[in-house]
C-alpha cells in the first residue's frame, strides 16, 4: 500500500502497476505462473464487464463474438445508438403538425436513416449472440417487428400523400418502442416490467372503485335528477347517468369540487352528505388504496428484479472463475497475475494505485491468489468507486513557494478556511437576496450586481487559493461545481448583456431572463450552510439518477399519446396570439367552443398542434386541476374520440403512472434515509481511514461489501458525505 | 372438552361450570387448596382486566380503591362520560351563530351541566390514583385548566352581555380537549402523540419547501413582473412578490393550474418550462417527501408505543401473578381454582365452556395449576373472541319435526343451498339495477319494485328456514345481516311511502330519498358474489374501526377551527336561498364580493354562519380544489385574518393531516393485505378444527397467540372467515 500510495503521489498512472505488483509475485513463487491465453482472459473479461454493468446478454464464446461483443458494449456504439434514438424521437418535431415543418423527404430520410441505424444495431447483436437465443428474445422481435411496418407505412404514406390521398402516419407511436427495447435502457425495460406485473392487481382495485362510482351515480340519479336543479351555468344538473357518472369521477380527482356540489347544497346541507360520504370512500379510501396496492406490488416484484440480477451477475462471475481457474490443493483459485490483468482489461481506467488495494482487499491474507467467493465479490468491488483525495501539494506552491509560504498568505488561507467565512457569504447571500428582488432598473441595484458577482467570484479564487484545485473540484464536491458555474454563467451573461445594451442600446429579453434565474440560483447555495438540510437535499440530489429512469418512462407514454392526440386533434383549436384582435380567438377557432368554459378561461394555447403543445397539455392533465374542462373543451369539438382519449390518459396517467412515481419516490426515500442513519457509512468511512492510515490490510473490506449487498435494491446510492482525510468511497448504483 | 361441549349443547350457561372442573381438582388433589382473599382477587382482577383492555392507569390497592376502580371502568360511567363529551361539542349547534338559537341561560346551563360531569368524573379518578401520580398526568392538568378557564369565560361571557359589551367566548376551542384527554378516548391521544413526534421531522421539510418556493417566487417576480401580462380576469400578472408567492403555493396544491400558467404560456411556450419544473419540485418530489417522512415517522413511533403496551401488558400480568402465587416445589404457580375464580371476576360473560377451553390452553399438560409465562399470556387469550356455532337444531325441527323433514322441505332446503340459488339472485340483482336506473313513476317500475322486494325477502326467508337463524345472524355474517336491515328498511320505507301517497296524494321528499338510497345500497351486494372483491372489501371493512379513529382525530381538529372560523367571520358572507331574488344575493350580502369569482361560482353558502356550514366549508377546504377561491373570497371581506386562517388550516390538515391518514390506510392496509395472505389465519383454523374434535388437548393454541403477537400493531384484526366447523376465533384490536 505504501508503494501505492507512493505511485499516486508521482500521479503516473501510465506506469503499469508492476512495482508493488512484482514485490507480491516474488513471495508469491511457490505457485506455477501458468500463462494466460489471451483469447481466455478476453472471455473472462466479457463475463466480469457484464457482472459489474448487470447486463443479461448471452453471448458467443468465439473470440470474434467477443471482439464483437466489445465493440457492442463500447460507449461510441451506445451513444450512437442513443443518440439515432433520440433523433427519432425529436422527428416529431418537425412533422406535420410541426413546430418548424420540414419538407416530407427531409424527415422521411432521417426516419430511414434512424432505422437503418436500429437495424445495423441488431444485426451487430445477433452476430454476438446465439441464433436460437436472438429469436426468442420479444425485444429482438419487437424490433424487427417496428422496423418493418414504420418501413411499411412510410412507403404507403409516401406514395399516397404523392396521389393526394390523406393518411395517417400509425408507425409513429412505434417510436418510443426502439426507445425501450434497445438493450441500453435497461432501466427503463425494468420500470416498465414492473408496471405490467402490478397491473393485474390494480385491475381488480380498479374495478370495484368503479362499481362504487356506478352505485353512487345511481344514487345521485335517483336523488337529484327529479329536482330539475341548475348547474352555476344554467344547465341542467345531475339528470342523466352517463354525464353524473362523469362527473362524479371528475369528482373522484376533486377537480370539481365543490361547484359538483354547490346547487344540491343549496337545497339543503343533507345533500352536502352524500358528497363528503362520496369524496371520503372514492377519494380518500380508493386513492390510498390504489397506492396501498401499487406500493406492495411495487416493491414484492423490485425485489425479485433485485433477486434475479445478482442470480445473474453471481452466475458470470463463476463463468470468469471457471476460465480462469488454476488447482491449488483442494481447491480452484485464481492467480494474482491473472486477476491483474483481468482487471486491466475490464478497467483500463482505474489506477494502479486503486487496483493494488482492490488486489488487497480481495487477497486478504496476502497469499497471492483468490477463492472463488473472493473473486466473485470483484463485480461489486469494481462498482466502488474509490476517489483518492490525497493531500496534494498546491500548484501555487510548487511554482512560487516562497510567495505561497509567506505569512500573509498563510493568513489568508487561514481565513479563507475559518468558519467566519462562510458565515460572512452566508450574508452576502442575504443581502443579495433583497436586492435581487428590487427593481433591476435602478442604477443602484444593477451596479450592486457588479459588486457581488466581484464578491463571489473573489470567494471562489479565493478557495482555489486556500485549497488544491484538484480536490475543490472533485467529483464530490457538488456545491463548488454549483457555485462556479452559476457564478461564470452570470458573469458571461451580464457581459453579454451589458455590452448588447451599450452597443445598440438594445437588451435581448433572452438573456436578460437567463441572468436573472442565475442569480436566483445562487441563493439556493445557502441551504448547504445547515447541516439539517444539507442532509434532505443530499438525500433529494441521490434520488435524481432514479427519478431520471422514471422520466423516460413517462416521456414514452407521453410520446404516444402526444401521437394520438396531434393525429385526432390537431388544427381542431387555433390559438391566435395573446393579444389577437381576430374574433374567432375567443373561440379558439372553432365555433363548437363558443361560450364554453374552455374558451371563457383563454384554454386555446392547450391543444394538439404541434408536438411541444401536446406535451404542455399532456402535463397539465396529469396535474389533473381542469382536467375535465380541457377534456370537455376538447368532446365539444370531436365527441366520442376526446372522451375516450382524456379518460383513458387520466387512468393510465394519474391512477397508475403517479402512483408508481409515488411508490418509486418513498421506496427510494426509504433506502436513502434509513442509510444515511444506519451505520454502514460510518463502517465506511472507518474502513477509509484504516486503510488509507496503511496499518490495517489485515482487515478487508469484505464486510462492508456483505453490507453493501444487503441494500437489495436499485438505489444503492450512500451519501455523498465527504471526508475531509481523503479517500472517499461511493457505492455507484446499478 | 367433552362434558364442555355436552353442557354447551345444553345451553345453560348459568349453570357454573363445576361438572367439568371439577373432575379435573379431583385428579390434582396432591397440592393443597390454599383459599383466597376476596380482596386479592379483586385486585389481581384489576390488574388483569387492565391488562387486557391495555389501560395504562396507575391505581391505589386498597380495597375501596378497586371498588372505585371498577365503578371508573364500568361501561355506565363511562358512557355517561362519553355522553356528555358529545353534548359538549354538539352544543356549537345551538350557540350563536347557531343552528337552531337556544337561549344563552340554557346553552350555559348545559355547559355547566357537562363541566361538573367531567369535574366530578376526574374527582372519580382522583380517587383512585395516589395523589402524587395524579398531579404529575399532564392530561389531569389539562382538564382542569379546561375547566377552570371555561367557568371564567363562561362568567366573564354572561355578565358582559348582560350589560351588552360584545365579547367572544373564545374558551369554545378548549372543548375538544375534554374529547382528547378523557382515558376512553385512548386511541385518539395515542394518534395525537404520533402527530406530535412527527412534527419536528416535517418541519425541516417545510422550511425547505417554503424556501423552494420563496426562490421560485423570487424568479416569476424577475421572469414576468417587467411583461405587464394580464390574468384571465383582466388583473395584473405576477407583478408583486407575495401575491406570486401566494399564487405559487396555491399552485403546489394544483388548485390553479393550468390558468396561474396560461398568460406567460401564451406569450411563450418556453415559460411553461418554468411552471412544469415548479410542479415536479413542489407538487410531486416535496409532497412524496411530505408522505415518506410522515410514513417514516409514523412507522417508528408505532413501534415504539407498541413496544410500551407490550411491557405495560407484561408489567401489570406480573403483578396480578404475584398477588396469586403459590410455591409449588421450586416455582411459583397460580392454582386452577384461583385462576377460574379470576377469570370469573375478569370476564363474566365469558360462557364456562369457553372458560375451560382457555384453561386447556393455558395449562397444556393438565398439572392442574399454570406457571408464570402461561399465566400472562391469559391477557392475550381473553381478548381472542371465541364464537362457538355448533350444528344446532333448526327451531322448525324442534317444533314440527315432521313437516320439516319432509321430502319437500329437504328439496327446498338442498335448493337454496346450492350455488345455483345464489347465481339467479345475482342476476336479480342486475336486472334490479336496471329497473332502478328506470323513472320510478312509471307505473310499471313502481310495481316492479313490489316484485324486487318480495323476491329479496323471499331470499331471507328461505335461507332462514334452509339454515339455523342463531348461524345466519352470527356476528361474522356480515352480509346476511346487511341484506336483513337493507331489505326490511327499504319494505318499511315503501310501506310509508304508499302509505302517506294514498292517504293524502302527498309523497314525502326525505322518505322517498331513504327509500332510494336503500335501494341502491342492495346492488352492492353483488360484490360478495366474487371472491377477489370480497377479500378486497373484507380489507376495507376491517379497516373501518382504525378510520374512525382517525376521524375522531379530524373532528377534533375541525372543530377548533370550524369555532374560530365562526367567531372570525359569522355574518361576514350570507345565503339568501337558492333562488332568491334580492340583488344583495348576487354578491352574498357583502359588497366586497362584488364580482368576485367567490360570487360568481355561488359560492354564498360556503360561509362560517353556523357549526354545519363551518364543517362543510372545511370539508372542502381539504379536498383542496378551489381552495383559494373560497381564500380569497374570505379575504376580500376581512383580509388578514383569512389569509392566517386558510393557509395555517391548509398546512395543518392538507400536508399534515392528510398525509398522516395516507400513512395510516398504507399501514393497515399492508397489515391487513399480508395477513390475509399469511399462514396466520389458515394455522388459526387448523387448530380451531383440532380442539373442537376434541382430540388434542395436548396441542395449546399457545404458538397462536405467540404468531399473533408477532403483528405489532394497532390493527391486529385478522379477517373475518367464517368457519363452517363451528368455533370461530377472533383477535380482537387493541
Amino acid at each position: 500500500m505504501q508503494g501505492a500510495a507512493a505511485e499516486d503521489q508521482g500521479g503516473s498512472d501510465k506506469k503499469p502497476a508492476v512495482t508493488s505488483g512484482e514485490k507480491f509475485q516474488k513471495g508469491q513463487q511457490s505457485l506455477c505462473q501458468l500463462p494466460i491465453d489471451d483469447e481466455q482472459l478476453q472471455l473472462a473479461a466479457a463475463y466480469v464487464s457484464d457482472a459489474q454493468y448487470n447486463r443479461n446478454i448471452q453471448f458467443e464464446t468465439s473470440p470474434q463474438a467477443i471482439r464483437f461483443y466489445k465493440l457492442y458494449n463500447h460507449w461510441s456504439t451506445q451513444g450512437i445508438t442513443y443518440f439515432f434514438v433520440l433523433v427519432d424521437l425529436l422527428l416529431g418535431l418537425f412533422e406535420d403538425p410541426a413546430v418548424y415543418l420540414l419538407p416530407i423527404w427531409v424527415t422521411s430520410t432521417v426516419e430511414f436513416m434512424c432505422l437503418l441505424i436500429f437495424g445495423l444495431r441488431l444485426l451487430h447483436f445477433s452476430k454476438i449472440t446465439p441464433t436460437k437465443v436472438f429469436w426468442k428474445d420479444a425485444k429482438n422481435i419487437c424490433i424487427i417487428v417496428s422496423i418493418l411496418l414504420t418501413v411499411m407505412d412510410m412507403i404507403i404514406y409516401l406514395t399516397l400523400t404523392e396521389t393526394g390521398y390523406f393518411v395517417v402516419r400509425w408507425s409513429r407511436i412505434l417510436r418510443p418502442l426502439f426507445c425501450v427495447n434497445f438493450t441500453e435502457s435497461r432501466q427503463l425495460r425494468r420500470a416498465f416490467r414492473n408496471i405490467r406485473n402490478t397491473l393485474p392487481e390494480i385491475t381488480y382495485v380498479f374495478v370495484l372503485f368503479m362499481f362504487s362510482v356506478a352505485v353512487f351515480s345511481l344514487m345521485a340519479l335517483k336523488l337529484f335528477a327529479k329536482r330539475k336543479l341548475k348547474t352555476g351555468e344554467g344547465a341542467p344538473y345531475f339528470n342523466n347517468y352517463l354525464d353524473i357518472f362523469f362527473n362524479l369521477y371528475v369528482l373522484v380527482t376533486t377537480a370539481n369540487s365543490p361547484d359538483v356540489m354547490m346547487p344540491a347544497y343549496e337545497i339543503s346541507w343533507a345533500y352536502s352528505i352524500f358528497f363528503v360520504i362520496f369524496i371520503i370512500v372514492n377519494t380518500y379510501v380508493f386513492m390510498s388504496l390504489f397506492l396501498a396496492v401499487v406500493y406492495n406490488d411495487y416493491k414484492k416484484h423490485l425485489k425479485n428484479e433485485v433477486r434475479k440480477l445478482v442470480y445473474m451477475k453471481h452466475r458470470k462471475m463463476i463463468e470468469a472463475f471457471d476460465i480462469l481457474k488454476v488447482k491449488n490443493g483442494t481447491e480452484f483459485v485464481v492467480l494474482d497475475s491473472h486477476w491483474r490483468q483481468l482487471v486491466k482489461l475490464v478497467a483500463p481506467e482505474i489506477p494502479s494505485s486503486h487496483r493494488e488495494l482492490l488486489w488487497r482487499v480481495s487477497d486478504e491474507e496476502q497469499k497471492g491468489f483468490v477463492g472463488r467467493e473472493c473473486f466473485i465479490r470483484l463485480a461489486d468491488l469494481l462498482n466502488i468507486q474509490v476517489i483518492q483525495m490525497k493531500e496534494r501539494v498546491h500548484p501555487l506552491e510548487n511554482c512560487m513557494p516562497n510567495m505561497y509560504n509567506s505569512a500573509v498568505s498563510q493568513v489568508i488561507r487561514r481565513m479563507v478556511k475559518h468558519q467566519g467565512f462562510r458565515y460572512t457569504y452566508d450574508v452576502i447571500i442575504v443581502i443579495n437576496a433583497i436586492f435581487i428582488g428590487g427593481d433591476e432598473t435602478n442604477p443602484l441595484i444593477s451596479k450592486a450586481e457588479w459588486v457581488f458577482l466581484t464578491l463571489y467570484l473573489m470567494e471562489i479564487l479565493l478557495k482555489l487559493f486556500a485549497y488544491e484545485p484538484r480536490a475543490f473540484f472533485a467529483k464530490s464536491q457538488f456545491w463548488n461545481w454549483f457555485d462556479t458555474l452559476i457564478i461564470i454563467a452570470a458573469l458571461l451573461g451580464t457581459i453579454v448583456n451589458t455590452a448588447l445594451k451599450s452597443s445598440g442600446g438594445y437588451s435581448s429579453q433572452q438573456v436578460l431572463d437567463i441572468v436573472f434565474i442565475l442569480r436566483v440560483l445562487r441563493l439556493i447555495r445557502i441551504i448547504d450552510s445547515f447541516q439539517r438540510f444539507r442532509v434532505l437535499l443530499n438525500t433529494l440530489i441521490n434520488l435524481i439518477p432514479t427519478m431520471l429512469t422514471y422520466a423516460g418512462l413517462v416521456v414514452v407514454v407521453y410520446y404516444i399519446f402526444a401521437i394520438i392526440g396531434m393525429e385526432a386533434f390537431k388544427g381542431r383549436i387555433r390559438f391566435y396570439g395573446a393579444n389577437s384582435s381576430d374574433p374567432a380567438a375567443k373561440y379558439c377557432g372553432n365555433l363548437a367552443l363558443k361560450g364554453s368554459q374552455f374558451a371563457a378561461l383563454r384554454y386555446c394555447k392547450n391543444n394538439f398542434n404541434n408536438i411541444v403543445s401536446a406535451f404542455i397539455l399532456l402535463i397539465e392533465l396529469t396535474v389533473v386541476n381542469q382536467w375535465h374542462v380541457l377534456a370537455t373543451g376538447f368532446v365539444k369539438v370531436t365527441h366520442l374520440t376526446a372522451r375516450i382519449f382524456f379518460v383513458v390518459f387520466h387512468i393510465m396517467v394519474v391512477i397508475i403512472l403517479i402512483n408508481i412515481f409515488i411508490a418509486f419516490v418513498l421506496e427510494a426515500f426509504f433506502v436513502e434515509y434509513s442509510l444515511a442513519r444506519s451505520a454502514v457509512e460510518t463502517a465506511v468511512e472507518r474502513k477509509i481511514q484504516e486503510l488509507e492510515m496503511g496499518d490495517c490490510m489485515d482487515h478487508p473490506a469484505g464486510n462492508l461489501v456483505e453490507a453493501m449487498e444487503t441494500n437489495e435494491n436499485d438505489f444503492g446510492n450512500t451519501g455523498d458525505k465527504d471526508l475531509k482525510s481523503g479517500l472517499r468511497f461511493k457505492i455507484a448504483s446499478m
